[in-house]
C-alpha cells in the first residue's frame, strides 16, 4: 500500500484520462468541470447508439442515476459491460436509492449486470442497498443506523466491490481494510451535485490508479475535500464556495496535498 | 392575513421540506441550487416510474414546462394528480406559453388536469392564458396590454388559483385581493432561469405554508426580490451577481426579510 | 468587406434577436446566459412538436450535438429545414464528430439534409468532416495534421458553407478568404462548453449580419475572445474565468472592441 493522492493527481495531469459519464441533467455541467478541472477530459455521451464505442476510448466510466429514465438505464447498462468487456473501470453513484423503488431498483439492476469497480454514495444509499435500516429523503441521506465505517465494510463485502461511503467523514473499504478520510467542508453539502463531483473525481483517480481501487477512491475524496477546505477559504456562501470549488480543484497542488490529505 | 416572509422562513429552514421538480434542463441546477440555499431539499424526478412515488414525500411539487416533450408532459400529468391525491400543493411555471402552441395547450391541459395552487409566470405567459393580447418572444415577455395587477386577478379568478406575475413590480392574486411586491432588481432579467428559480421558491414557501398560497407566494416572491437586491451589491455583471444570489439566499436574514419586504 | 464587431454587437444589442438553441445537456444554461449576457434572447426548445413554429420566431438557429439521440437528431433535422424554408441562418456545432461514428454520421446527415450557414467546431472535428486524419480526444482535438487555414478554406469549400475553426488562433473562411482571429484565452480550455458558447455567440451575430456570415463567424469569435480576455484578468481558476465571461460579454463595449479585436 502507498497512499499518496499527490502521485495520482500528478498521473492524472499528465496522461489526462478521458472520463466518459453517463450522468443526471442536474449536475452535467458541474461534474465535467470539476473533471476538467482537475485535469482529466470529460466526455458526455448517453445515447445507446455511440455508449460503447465512447468507452471503449475512456480511463475510466462514471454512471450516475440522478434523474434516470428508461432508455439512460439501458445506456448505462450497455456502457457498463462494455466498459467490463474492455477493461475499463466502472464508478456507479446510486442517487436517490432508497427514494424510490425505481432508484432501489434499477441501482440492483446495474450491479447485477456490470462488474462496479466502486461504488460512491452517501450513507442512506449504501445502507439501502445492503439492506440497513436507512432514511433517504429525495437525494439526502437523513438518518443512518450503525457506525459508517461498518456500512462501508459490510457493503464492500456483500456486494463484491469497493464502497466508498460520503459523509462528514469519509470511509472507503474494500471488505477488509477500511480508510477514513476527514478533509471536506460543510458549504459541500449546501451545494448540489457536489456528491456527483465527488463520484466524477473518484472516476478520474481511478482511471489513473485502475490496480488499487480502495487507495484511488480514498485519495480521490481527499482530494476533493481539500479543494473544498480551499474554496470556503474565501467564500461568502453556496454561490462563491461552488465557484471557488473549481479555482481549487484546478489549483491542487500534488505536494502539499499528500500533506493535507487526512486519511487514516 | 399575516404576512411575514420572515416567519415562513424561519419555518422552511427548521422543517427543511422536500420540494420536487420536474423543470426543464436549462435551469435544474440553478433551482436545485437556489432551493438548497434557501433551506429546503430539492429532488429533481420525471421518469413516469417513480414521479408518484416521490411526490408522495414532498412538501410542494414544482411543475416548470421549459423544455418540455411528451414523454416530460406524461410525467408532469401523473406527478400532478398524485401530488393532489396526497394533499401535496403544486406550483406551475408556463414557460413560453404564447411562443408556440404546443407550450400554450401544454399548459391549458395541465391547469385542466392537475389542480394547481399557485400559478407563476411572467405577463405574457399569463396573459395569453387568460386570452388577453401578449408578445412572447421565446421565453421572453416583451408586451402586454393591461394592467397586470388586473391581470393577476383576473387569472386568478378564471382559472381558479393564486396567479403570480412577475415583473418589474409582481403582483400576486387569489381573485379578491391583489398583493404588490416591489423587491428585486434588473440584473434578474440578465440572467436566464432567475424565474424559475423565483418559481421554485415559491414552492419552498408554499411547502411552508400550504394553507394560504396567497401569501406564500407573495412572501416567495419579496424573499427572492430581497435576495436579488443583496447580490447586485457586489455584482459587476450577470455572471457574479448570478453567483451571489445563491449567497444571498443562504444569508437571508428572516428579521430584517420582513422589515425589507415590499408587499403591499 | 467590412469587419466591425463593435457595429455588429451594437446592432444585436438594439435588435435582441431571438436565437433558438437545440443543444446538449452540458451547456444549455451556459449558452443562455452566455446570449443573454451579450444582448439576445435565447430560447431552448428540442420537442418535434414545435420546433418547427419556435424557429420560424426566431434571429438564428444554433444545433450542437454535444449529447445526442434519436429524438434530438429528428427535431434538430425539422428545425433545420424550417430555419432554411423561412430564411433563418443556422449555426452547426458538430460536438465530438470523429469521436464515435454515431456522431460523424449525424453530421454528416445534417449537412446533407440542411443548409448550414456556419459550421463552428475545433480541429479534429472539422478535419474529421473533410477526411483529414485527426485525433479525436472525446469532444477534443488532440491532434491534426496540416495548417488551420488551410483546413478551414478546405471545409468551406467542400461543405460549401462558412467553415469555423477554433484553436490557439482561430480561422474562418468562405472558401475564398480565410480570417485569422487571434484573440482568446488559454483559461478557455479549462472550462466546459465555452466552445458551444461561442457557437452560440456566433449565432447571435449571424442574426445581426446575416447577409455576410463570414464576418459575422469571424467577428463572433473577436468579440468573444476580447470577453475572455477580460475574464482572464481578475480570474483566479477555471471557475471564476467562467464566471468573469459573462460579466465580460454584458461590458463588452463597442467602440474598444473594434480596436481590440485581432482579425486579419
Amino acid at each position: 500500500m502507498s497512499l499518496s493522492p499527490g502521485k495520482t493527481l500528478r498521473d492524472l495531469r499528465e496522461r489526462k484520462p478521458l472520463v466518459h459519464q453517463i450522468t443526471n441533467y442536474v449536475v452535467m455541467n458541474e461534474t465535467a468541470n470539476a473533471t476538467l478541472a482537475l485535469g482529466a477530459l470529460p466526455v458526455m455521451a448517453h445515447a445507446r447508439e455511440e455508449v460503447e464505442e465512447m468507452v471503449a476510448l475512456a480511463g475510466a466510466l462514471v454512471i450516475n442515476i440522478g434523474t434516470l429514465s428508461p432508455p439512460w438505464v439501458e445506456a448505462m447498462l450497455a456502457a457498463g459491460k462494455a466498459a467490463n468487456a474492455a477493461g475499463v473501470p466502472v464508478v456507479l453513484d446510486p442517487v436517490g436509492a432508497g427514494a424510490t423503488r425505481y432508484r432501489t431498483d434499477t441501482v440492483k439492476r446495474i450491479l447485477d449486470e456490470v462488474d462496479v469497480a466502486v461504488l460512491r454514495g452517501n450513507q442512506g444509499e449504501i445502507a439501502t442497498l445492503v439492506g440497513v435500516q436507512a432514511e433517504v429523503r429525495g437525494v439526502e441521506s437523513v438518518g443512518v443506523g450503525g457506525a459508517p465505517a461498518d456500512l462501508a465494510r459490510t457493503a464492500a463485502r456483500n456486494l463484491g466491490l469497493v464502497a466508498s461511503v460520503t459523509g462528514v467523514v469519509d470511509h472507503v473499504s474494500d471488505g477488509k481494510r477500511v480508510l477514513a478520510v476527514a478533509n471536506g467542508h460543510e458549504l459541500l453539502a449546501a451545494v448540489t451535485g457536489t456528491g456527483c463531483m465527488s463520484t466524477a473525481v473518484t472516476g478520474c483517480f481511478l482511471a489513473a490508479k485502475r490496480d488499487v481501487p480502495l487507495e484511488a477512491g480514498a485519495e480521490a475524496l481527499a482530494a476533493f475535500g481539500v479543494a473544498a477546505e480551499d474554496a470556503a477559504h474565501d467564500a461568502k456562501g453556496p454561490g462563491s464556495f461552488h465557484v471557488g470549488l473549481y479555482d481549487a480543484l484546478a489549483a491542487l497542488d500534488p505536494v502539499t496535498l499528500d500533506e493535507r490529505a487526512r486519511i487514516s
